[in-house]
């Protein structure tokens, strides 16, 4: 389809290159694909392998202003050796040693923490103490001052996930630092927003004004894992609960609207009962997994890969995929569907299983 | 500022009347008051009043289909013998003697019920059954199937609140008639929406889709008051968490929204310190308060009332009020907010006290 | 259904009285009919019979503060003698003399004008003076100071339409007296508003914040004629684009939101091909409409109504309508389905004719 | 502020390479810089270097199904030889010969046209033939399917605004071919979008709902030019009407909502007074102008470039820029602000001048 090679044509090409111009017919197939083709490609990161890297890290790396956190992020083998588990989203591991702090910062970036396992952490929040267990999901939106510090002789592990790609690609991003140790070094069981807001179906009427994100800093495992057992249990008693058969899933939400806990990022978690499979799918948009209990496997376009404790996987725009739990299986979930949403790209496709 | 009483101005008059006319210059300060001037005066109904009565029309009223229930409506001395607490709203006490039942009907009105005392009774919304105990707030909003039932041996009475005057003002309401038993008279601890919604900032997948009114049937007693009691610690510490000084306040909210549980009736509970007395308000709109716990006064236009547990009283609209607390002080309120706000009428005016 | 008449009943129903309750179970049908059961009927005014009244008014009835207005209002037959053409919306005509100047106040109620026939007169929004002319629709929104003043020697009459039942029923209007005098008597063709905003799909980048009220001030016959024209010219193409065949319609809306113009109040107008019948509908909410061009008929409730150029009816909730057309026929229409809408009672039912 | 650099730490970081991992500490600066530090560089494409390689390519490059649009695109000298005029934003000059068809295809990305001289070409969407003129606005929102066709024995050329370089970075991306030739070659002065949509503040009844982009499929120069005027005027008589004195500008909106056109492009028109000089902004997001009429320059960065008709320039992400104008100065211009907006990133910084 492409014009004849001539002389005319080549000092065409040539007045292009020098006015900084390039004809759309040369590019059309990779600039506007008849689906979407992903340069990110579906990943498995063992959690096997990343623990002793991090543990290795907390010896070798010290923690503090400058470089700000000992995180370690996945990075796509599809997208050139940056830092990002998708276009849009970060991943990381972060650890932090006993009695370490790492100091407080501000962001545009949105950012949340995920634990798989240990506790003996806070995250202060504007000022707001959070702690940090097992099960549990922890949020800074973008421009939140938040440090972390390790109250225990125990060094912790977590994930960390955030829109760095988004905000770096598109070029949104601020950034300020803030107070080299964290301001308040308190440990409550319970963070100021939590004791406001974990009220199901109550509102304080100190808080009537929407928030952009959520006003609650720390989604407890107690309460999620408590929602997905009385969902398979209303599916037992033959009510509708469940998204679709042998599958619970919770989105974790912004109190004040009902919608995604932050604009950019979805979080849910996911439980399926053993021996569940997932119909095979496809979304726009990329999203990430890390197994929190269970063992199982997924299959992400045609392959499938053995999955346990605290493996991170990552599924790019459009490609397939499916769960399998040969346990009862617990994942959390990230995703960049707000955006998708929000832009009016959201599209799903469910395959039909042959019969 | 009326025109001379001549002959002519009567032939007009006259010709007015036979055509279905009425000049606005003989009405105009009826119609558009300065301020609002309700027919509905602010009235204190006591509990030790009501309940002596529903325990008499339990001996004497039987219920059931037609009647449906044995309801008795605050009937507001100023609207002329209508059974209206306000313009918009209908407060009143309902009595089930043991194992009675109340059939399943449904209507367009939205409805709530709560408990100042008592427990036993079961109301079964579209087919789930709620447990209704001290402290809870139920629902029932516009066209749900509902009816109730005694599982025990003892009577019950709680207060209802509708939006009958206003549906029946305006020529909104429709009502079909349901089972004339409910249809499922089992007693579970929580009903299916509670199980499904009432995780805090958690939303199950199979419920993506918002609601106009609230999937919550209950809200329970024990939430209620641990929030109120999170808010009074939190202002102890020192942060912002009341609405304002010694005064703990939460809205009932639709979790899919973060806005009002129906969209006619606002549902808050409010608790003040022993001492505190609230600033003096006037707010368009109505609203009404059940005394739960406590004692106190509230003073209304300038006359003041000592309330009890179980009184109930209604504000009129631009009534001025103000709450006085002798002991910890706590009230169940339920408006028409929703209303003046959506259709943008809303005002409030607070009266800064003289120094 | 009712219970046995005892003497304790008796007593138990003084009771009542004397405390300010009514029981439900003597009042169930009226306060909760199976369908809406409007007090308000159907009913016609002729502009024949209106127009020579409000003349006569002009004679005998002074315009200036205090009556404010000679504006004559329709009194619904069924509502015992209230100025309400139905029980949310106040329907009236108004007339000013050569030279005569209505003075300037404002108000919640939210109001708007519909020139029938004529023209000379403007009306002053909040400074704005706009131009009244015949097929034109004129908003004065809810707070808006407004006066209107006639710049010609002959008289001039127009319909005038407000929320004012509902205001009144629910306690909701303020009033406040502005100028004696209008504040700007210059009679220029277009308003400020109209030269800001009406230009099809451009918005003023000073005018960014979405507004409750449309910021239109008039909406001129021009661009409804010619929207209502290509309506039916696409139809002829075979193009969707009316809203029934041989039924084209526009919505008068607010441009910072696509919504109705006021938050109580919709506009509309109907163009009907010479003999085109619409379905038989039902509606929840109550409506007006006036014959602006061509002949026709009503039919309300079943009973036909034989329609003239300025004739008034109103169409009370949930009772049957349907318009014919004799010639090709124009009719202006506003309702409170704004109302109905945002409190979630709209509902609507269409005859499905007999085949 | 990194780690010394030891056998140890050379281990670890071989165990981040090979498992696809890359710790943040090393990366900080780029990935979350203090403020937005785009790649993309402030640049200007002169009309009279891109229409005669337009042209050129007129005569070298046919027009068909495969290569779809003799289209060419601005490559930002900072993107690395891509296509984009910026991280999200495509813009192109396209050119179609005399009688030349450009086949029907459709894409989720969305697509506008502006014309900035010529006529006689046809771009029909979904169908709908909508004629191209000068000063023109023309739509292709996302999944419509759109073909052009030159009507004339003159070429055209015009320039294509899309959200490209966004689709394909986040994977979002579907495209369709269509017809070969354009499904109606009919070209009517109006399209029925125009006919249905473009009467200032009506609706019609057959569109009430709600439509994700604009359903006006061309917004006319003569309606754009109206506007402006008008602001101008206002200016002059005292009225506020203009965003900055002497600038007077107009968004382009979707009628249905009051917002944006499109849900990833804004799209404006800017009119500056002989003169005038805007105040020095920053802004997140990217934004690309063309001149429409008159001569004045732009300061991006600190360095100033002269304008005449039809140059473009794009101005990356918190570059500081102003307008000055020589003579009246009219200037097209587009942004990925409703990105920036919907997703809560969007930021403004105005310098206020010395004094």
């Amino acid at each position: 389809m492409q014009p004849e090679d001539t002389p005319a044509l080549r000092e065409l090409y040539k007045g292009f290159e020098n006015h900084h111009l390039i004809p759309l017919w040369t590019q059309l197939g990779d600039l506007m694909p008849i689906h979407p083709k992903p340069r990110a490609v579906p990943h498995l990161w063992k959690w096997s392998d990343l623990l002793p890297l991090a543990e290795k890290s907390g010896e070798l790396v010290p923690v503090g202003r400058g470089g700000e956190r000992r995180a370690i992020g996945l990075a796509n083998p599809g997208l050139g050796g940056h830092a990002y588990v998708s276009p849009t989203l970060w991943a990381a591991i972060q650890y932090l040693g006993p009695r370490e702090t790492a100091p407080e910062h501000r962001h545009s970036q949105n950012a949340f923490r995920f634990v798989v396992e240990g506790e003996g952490v806070w995250t202060v929040v504007n000022g707001d103490p959070v702690r940090m267990s097992r099960g549990d999901l922890l949020l800074t939106p973008g421009w939140c001052f938040h440090g972390h510090h390790n109250d225990t002789d125990q060094p912790m592990a977590w994930i960390d996930g955030l829109d760095i790609p988004f905000s770096q690609q598109n070029d949104v991003g601020f950034f300020e630092f803030g107070s080299d140790r964290v301001t308040d070094y308190a440990t409550p069981r319970f963070s100021q927003g939590e004791r406001l807001w974990c009220h199901p179906g109550l509102r304080p009427l100190s808080g009537l004004q929407d928030t952009v994100s959520s006003p609650i800093g720390a989604y407890r495992w107690e309460y999620t894992d408590r929602a997905l057992t009385e969902q398979l249990l209303l599916e037992e008693e033959g009510q509708p609960a469940t998204v679709e058969q042998g599958h619970a899933a919770i989105r974790y939400v912004n109190p004040t609207t009902g919608g995604d806990v932050m604009p950019t990022i979805r979080c849910e978690f996911h439980r399926l009962r053993a021996g569940c499979t997932t119909p095979t799918r496809r979304e726009v948009g990329s999203t990430v997994f890390q197994v929190f209990e269970g063992s199982g496997a997924v299959v992400m376009d045609g392959v499938e890969h053995t999955l346990d404790i605290g493996d991170l996987f990552v599924i790019p725009s459009w490609i397939s995929w499916s769960l399998q739990a040969e346990t009862q299986f617990d994942l959390f979930r990230f995703s960049d569907a707000p955006i998708m949403e929000r832009l009016n790209f959201a599209r799903t496709h469910v395959e039909t299983p042959d019969r």
